[in-house]
């Protein structure tokens, strides 16, 4: 299988994984994948029915100029958006975006995601940011540049390493998630939108619970990520 | 495969997405298909269960008269509120019923779907409208035609429409959606109940959360619909 | 096939109906059939896995006595609970008792399902009753028996007919209902769930909505019920 | 089958057993049994998506030593909570852990499972427990053995006996599970994240409504708990 082939495929079986997983009704959402070497993208096509995808259908796209380099369809709308967080951000490798039920409601209610668990400690470095609403301007010119803008603004305001805090909800739009790689771009989709449920669902029965303390974020993420990290085989294996 | 046949075939279809949607439990929903040529629409057979549902149950009705044209069973006791659809809004080619559950809680509370974020603005082109409580007189005559005309009061109370406002909450009963074909009216129900469980979670967080601005809503109506829409494939491609 | 075969296929059917209806988790709940002629119940074995249960493993009853008339297994728990409404209900053909989500958190807040829209309507003459708890001697004595007589003595207080009224909600315990056959009352089951869950929802959005107008309710249950009733296909047809 | 290779099995089923049931996203969960006689645990191996999981890939751990015994991957992350559970309970033959969402809602919320009806009281002799926090130095020591050891103070300081109480909830984390044997441990973890549900449901029907009265409390748990036990079939038939 050659380069793009590849590439192809794994964006085709992430957009496969996040509505096997249930984040997708319709066509709201999409995955993309990048090769940093070829510097191209590769994306859902915009408006294309899940069950009608296949791998040739994906379209690539040059990361620099946002050309669409090989493809018989446009690519995903919010393709833009993607761009501007593969140049942004050297070290996520997928990124993908969704409509997810909880994680939509939290973003529509202008919230960032509480840490109130060691689920959210297992994926997310302290709670999951909501960004500020974009300006008129914004949405009126390129509103899906502006878009990845305020997602990059939202993590540098924070001060947040984007692989330690792998997701950030658009404010009255919805979740964009990332990894090192397609897989756990979906990984943390996943992992989102639980966290997102389980904390609707802990506020609606205790409305001031506290987050958690720091020795149980830290020892939680520490588990998985990073030098000490215990979780899991270890690499190689 | 004639044009009866063609008819029925998609009306037949319809009717079966809305159950592999989840949006039917039971009978509680009825899918149409028109051929404004023809003057006929194709209905779902009253109270037959889907699992025992054929093309050839598929009842054809005149638009114009309303009397069975072909079919061996009793329409949908709704057809009657189809029929005030079909015949006000010339641009209508498919009307889906539902009870689905998220869209039903908002009518049955009698409340209209705000619109809290950009899914919505996807799809409906403002807050999605619920109808009056019909009067006692309404209910005890020609209760399905009197629903159908409070349908059409309210559209046009509101100067709505119907192709950018394709959905209306029946006062304590559900909701009936519509496209330019059946295919249509079956995405815009799906997005209206993801629509209704989104809001639902999202006031459940924040109860005075403010609708989208206005330029927010037009940018996301605009990319789908209209003269300058660049969501999916071009037409024709 | 003979009769008793015949009546234990039609109680298995029912008990494989509820499970695939989602309204059963683990060994949550039975359903029987009677037949009238022979006086005998059949109903699901206690405690055997859904996934493990066949036509032979139901149990035959004898209604006067109690008495197991056929079967290798001991009758489910809930059997004297079964006899009690067949008994006093002579037009009562079949019955289900779930746990079913949305109707046990009703039952659990020992409040009866408000009647707030015409889904309800469609099936149930009115707000689904809750029973009073029962007394301690009820509980320590012959529990199930007891169980059955507050359903009864629920109907006769609000003096509403059984089959106008098909399910009654236990307190603090859950649903049970029932219908003129197995299939109705497996019917009846899943729209009380579809009710209780859509009413959960409703009084989250407006707390203080409104049961429907008296008008509304009876157009509704009599579209479908009595002789005035036009859902469906006429019966014969 | 040789003994370890059936205790294999067994925790291997397990495992399966909480995903099929819905108790599972990604891998937030594991399953265990044990061999008394031969004082050996099987465990799921620790971040192995369930996918590929196979009954070889379990991992057999001494109990006394904590030292693998048998198997090519490192054990569960919560292999020491197991450990501890399974050292201080004689008749715990199988322990189950998940975040399943309703469950965890509680656990996070800092808050009991109260009794509210007959399904609790199958199931579980009262409200089930939530464990204080753990302290810091716990949380930056062996943190594992200390989760198993708060969720036996818990036990012990409420005077349970942990076959009467086979779940507690960790604070802010989730829920532990177990019973006889591997089995019933899932069963009892199905039937935690059902009454979980329920309790959420109802509380958010009626915040005030009061624990159940111990009378019903005791009949529903001696149906199918103890001597008296008439719930099911005799045991040997």
């Amino acid at each position: 299988m050659s380069g793009r082939d590849e590439l192809r495929e794994r964006a085709f079986r992430a957009n496969l994984d996040i509505v096997a997983a249930g984040l997708v009704v319709l066509t709201f959402g999409n995955a993309s994948a990048v090769d940093r070497g070829a510097g191209v993208m590769a994306i859902k096509p915009s408006g294309v029915p899940y069950a009608d995808l296949t791998a040739d259908a994906i379209v690539l796209v040059d990361v620099d100029t946002g050309e669409v380099v090989d493809g018989a369809y446009r690519p995903s709308s919010d393709t833009p958006t993607h761009l501007v967080l593969y140049r942004r951000f050297d070290g996520v490798g997928g990124i993908v975006h969704t409509h997810s039920p909880y994680a939509t409601a939290w973003a529509q209610a202008l919230l960032p995601i509480p840490c109130l668990g060691t689920t959210h400690a297992d994926h997310f470095h302290g709670p999951v940011p909501v960004t500020r609403a974009l300006a008129e301007d914004e949405i009126a010119g390129d509103y899906e540049t502006r878009t990845g803008n305020v997602v990059v603004e939202t993590l540098e305001r924070l001060e947040l390493d984007p692989l330690e805090m792998p997701a950030v909800l658009v404010a009255s739009h919805g979740p964009f998630a990332w990894g090192e790689d397609a897989e756990s771009a979906v990984e943390n989709a996943v992992a989102l939108e639980a966290v997102a449920a389980s904390a609707y669902r802990t506020v609606s029965l205790a409305a001031d619970v506290a987050q958690i303390d720091d020795g149980l974020l830290q020892r939680h993420y520490r588990r998985k990520h990073g030098a000490g990290a215990y979780y899991g085989q270890p690499r190689g294996s």
